[in-house]
């Protein structure tokens, strides 16, 4: 049998004269870049280059959308509606598929940020909005949202193709939901731990919880872009899965 | 012999509860909205209240990208280079066509605002950018610029058709250009006058200056949204326009 | 017996082109003077102009602050942790306090604004870093909060002088919150109703609510300053008050 | 012949998640820091943490505002009114001095930022509201502006205390200007160099250019806190100024 999943990261989080993470590099572990949209990270300049590195290393290209919280990068709850959520995904994900087409390229998937896609994943609501903001922009893009998720119900309900995402280095509990950052649990931090709840998720769909096993869909793998261990532990998991079998799926 | 002439109106300048402008009445009287992308004004849920409201009236569709300056309304210099025009220019038309694609319409043309509007119409650099911007977002768009500015210039060398801009309400300077706000005789403040200006320069292609009648290509009146005055003019030049046998232009 | 009360209203709540509120006609009717610090609404220039006019009325000056949330106006609940909480404070009653201090005046009280006001009513820990901004800023500084609110605990707590805010035409709980904007009997529409309420707390320190009258203490009234009756509802209070014989206090 | 000279650096130039330079060890360096208020870069959690090092650290504390323009990092020339310059710097010197009040500290200076401190160099009028605003604020706060500038002249004939600032790094013109960093040499990139020239300013008054020396003032030597050099640098000329018999200030 032959296994193969898409290996996502958020892309193009520097603001103006600020930098954050390694974009450049990780283009080459990856099969998707979640590109930020300037809401919670990113600018204009940063989209357009960011979208052209894309291009030339065939990493298929999704927006990033997130709260308007730059502040806050995007991961600080804020109540807002639905019709919100509608109005800041279309107006972002419009922005990204703008700079994706004088460049070429296709925009392939959307995947909300940080708190965005924290509420979304438990809120039917929200969901919903943003799910029809990009079925209403362009109905073939595909909609990255939490396995199992409120996110992927309400994007299959409005007719999107919908990705269903698993983390490498969070922990999870019984019903299938990350454990909250705020638990000392919540981490994986040995790259060991992590790439082999990785390749459980993708062979197995499974994933180990504090009762026990459970099923999970994993389409796609998050990994992160920043930090000490980014570079190393994509490094790692690539590794891993040219020893398993497993094929990183290229779009490009 | 048969006249048409486009009119246009700045549009969705309103900002969160902050509201400016009479836009569902001024729809009554004009061809083309030149919406707000909400760097300098406009947000996204108004970018969509404005573009629905614009489709029902059969209004046709533009961009109005800003400088990103929402505390200066996008009226104070900024300088920033041609390709940091072009990233903005890109961004906010990208996020504009976003609305208008959702809600079945099209996108019909890009006016640059403010600030960047006048540092356009004297810089061929910039205006380059902005040009190529709207370009390779999608050669259809058509670029509205000052009469005989260097963007109406840019525009056509970048391939894109353009419509040549006059302000029913400014006073010209014999080189054609506007007269700046700084001096004292730069508004027609009396409306006959205003409509007689217009009247002149779709007519007669000429307008008059300090130093007698110059000739000025005009195919987009500029009439303003906002200020008392600005439903009454708008009334006013639809009348003469009547009378004059000049046809307002619906694209819709 | 002699009854006096403090009046309030939120001001400086316009932002560049953008006007709210009816500034300078509301200060004859009030006490003091809420004034908007650029994170919610206002901006510095607006800042300096609505401190120039409430130190010409002789209107005692407080600071206004809100969340980073101008698209929002301050009334989207964000998470924010009680240390931001501090510092948003700080930062924006320093702003204040500088233009009142150029000004010759002084910052006499701080009322938060619309979300972090509501969020620190019933928030001890975001209630304990909002006060201690103040108290280290200046321990003279009153804190206005919603009467028998954790806010009113808290500035009391960290050494601070409070003030106990009640509202004109807002309804109460049996348990003194403020009816939740989402209800439909949450506003008294009726000026004459909200005056007979305005009468009752600062006489008889009670209020109605569903299940009968409740203890309120009544320190200060807010009343709206835009809105369509904010001027005529302003004068009808003060007239009553004279009526009844209650003083409206002036600090100036 | 005794020589001493304050040594400036900005700091506090981070934003939420964003990092910028090495404020920590780059406090062992240097006489004074300037700390970013909100505009151009800094936010009030960054502006309190910086506030709280430099004051461990007895390194004297000045507001260092600039443009509003944070995806510019306040290096983009904007056309503000001289009226915009004061309210934008009493309201971001305000913010600071309250962080620095509540820690129980003194501000002892304000710097402008990037095109806020150059055009004040050339424009009276900007400069004259700049040190307006520092005048009415507080009359002992001292203002630190380019040697030979209008920034120094405005802030004398206000009454202020100034601080002529010197750049280690920056080459000179005959007109005591710097050299725009558009030319090609217009930075010292050689440590050895640059050294040089600070000392020879700060024991000489005197500066070389393309036509021979001339006199300069330097009472404050700027260096940069940033980018690879940094810290070596500041190591580099503390150790010429114990060579030469040049004492670094200490305020603190």
């Amino acid at each position: 049998m032959k296994y193969s999943v898409d290996l996502n990261c958020d892309m193009g989080e520097s603001f103006g004269r600020y930098k954050i993470g390694y974009d450049e590099q990780m283009m080459h572990y990856i099969s998707s870049a979640n590109i930020a949209c300037g809401f919670h990270a990113g600018d204009p300049s940063i989209m357009k280059h960011t979208v052209k590195l894309a291009l030339e290393r065939q990493v298929a290209i999704g927006a990033h959308p997130g709260l308007p919280d730059l502040a806050g990068f995007g991961r600080r709850m804020m109540n807002i509606t639905p019709e919100e959520a509608y109005d800041y995904v279309l107006y972002q994900v419009g922005a990204l598929s703008a700079f994706v087409r004088a460049e070429g390229g296709r925009l392939r998937h959307v995947k909300p940020h940080g708190a965005l896609y924290n509420m979304a994943a438990i809120n039917k609501d929200l969901s919903r909005g943003i799910s029809e903001a990009i079925y209403k922009l362009d109905p073939e893009i595909i909609l990255y949202g939490l396995a199992g998720s409120r996110l992927i119900e309400a994007g299959r309900a409005s007719g999107l193709q919908t990705c269903s995402e698993v983390f490498a280095d969070r922990t999870y509990q019984p019903d299938g939901t990350l454990t909250p950052r705020s638990q000392p649990d919540s981490l994986l931090t040995d790259d060991h731990q992590a790439v082999g709840q990785v390749i459980k998720m993708v062979k197995h769909n499974k994933v180990g919880t504090p009762a026990g096993e459970i099923e999970i869909k994993a389409e796609t793998i998050c990994i992160h872009g920043d930090g000490e261990h980014a570079l190393s532990f994509a490094q790692k998991i690539n590794d891993a899965f040219k020893k398993e079998g497993i094929q990183r799926l290229q779009h490009g």
